[in-house]
């Protein structure tokens, strides 16, 4: 760890991928920090003092300057400290892990959600639909270990969403998207991405978020009946 | 120009304000560059070749190899032709600019659309209510001429939407958002950047754009009777 890293504060929730994203990348660089829980349903008045706009966690505090957007902080995390970079070096390859970063948060994460927690069958099918051919893109991409090579880097801290959340999701709403006979790749990315060691002591509880999605589901198909 | 800038081309269509952005950050730059008019009605191969995702302008291609989405080939620009920076150098400042950038793209946009496309009341106040609330936020973070000081850089480009298609989308409507009594320091950015030489000469013709907007909104109209 750089002696001379300043104070680091991240404001989030347990379960959430992207804070978690965080989380990731600050280990990954040995970066301490303080955690600080949020309840995002009794908002805290730091949380809502460093980002207004928003309102939504993470935040990341380095020096009492407050950063907020996953993808930003990232970013900026990787400037700051150059050790591991999570970014490639070259701006070709750097604007393409932005590119696909960003398609992930687009596109995948839309459609996956409407696939899951939409009521309307229509909708539901037309989200399974979307979700299985921007996969599919994603999949085509994957041509190594992990996305950037052998070492974790950028592209698969923003997917890890799809690695260790969608599994749980699927499991609670009785969907499968990212199958092993679709997606080869990808699903065996998943397995290297969840276990790798680092990886693996900054994720949730998996029973944990099972329990959250069911809840979520059951309310959800609840109010439509 | 820099003589080993090697072959830049850019697809795109007149109209587009993202494909504006990058005329502008190449213009600025003093980058040459071929320019290819899409029709996206009838999608060139090239495009899809080279888009095969979104399959929209603008495309950015240096030396055979494409970019899609504006504000990642903005970037790319940025860090390969290091005059005229158009992003700050240092990483908070440069995460702050990435964070206003996405806000204008996610946020106001959608809230402006929504304002002036759709046809239920309802949906419509409320897209006017969203506007004016984004906006508010923007108005705020103008401190000097420009978003970033004395000079046109990064949020200014991502914000030209504001300032030159807004109006005549405005007028097609009949609707006001950005006024000079509401966000006084945004309307006087608006006529400081469309005056800038620059950003002059690589604006489509207003004439055109206020008749497109303008059977545009009277197709939508029409449709909803």
């Amino acid at each position: 760890m750089a002696k001379d890293q300043g104070e680091v504060q991240l404001l989030g929730v347990g379960g959430s991928p992207f804070v978690r994203r965080v989380q990731i990348a600050l280990k990954l660089k040995g970066i301490e920090y303080t955690y600080i829980e949020e309840n995002l349903r009794n908002k805290s008045d730091l949380l809502l003092k460093y980002n207004p706009i928003h309102k939504k966690v993470p935040v990341f505090v380095h020096n009492g300057k407050p950063l907020a957007e996953s993808l930003v902080i990232l970013e900026y995390i990787d400037e700051t400290w150059e050790n591991y970079p999570i970014f490639p070096q070259q701006p070709y390859e750097k604007a393409l892990a932005r590119f696909w970063s960003r398609f992930i948060d687009d596109k995948i994460l839309p459609a996956i959600s409407k696939a899951a927690w939409t009521v309307n069958k229509e909708e539901r099918e037309k989200g399974i639909e979307e979700s299985l051919q921007a996969l599919q893109f994603l999949e085509n991409e994957l041509k190594h270990k992990f996305f950037g090579g052998e070492n974790i880097s950028i592209v698969d801290i923003a997917a890890s969403y799809l690695a260790f959340w969608l599994p749980a999701i699927e499991e609670a709403v009785g969907l499968k998207v990212l199958s092993s006979d679709k997606f080869p790749k990808l699903y065996k990315w998943s397995q290297e991405f969840n276990n790798h060691p680092i990886v693996k002591e900054n994720l949730p509880p998996k029973d944990g978020l099972l329990g959250f999605f069911k809840s979520r589901y059951a309310a959800i198909s609840a109010a439509s009946k």
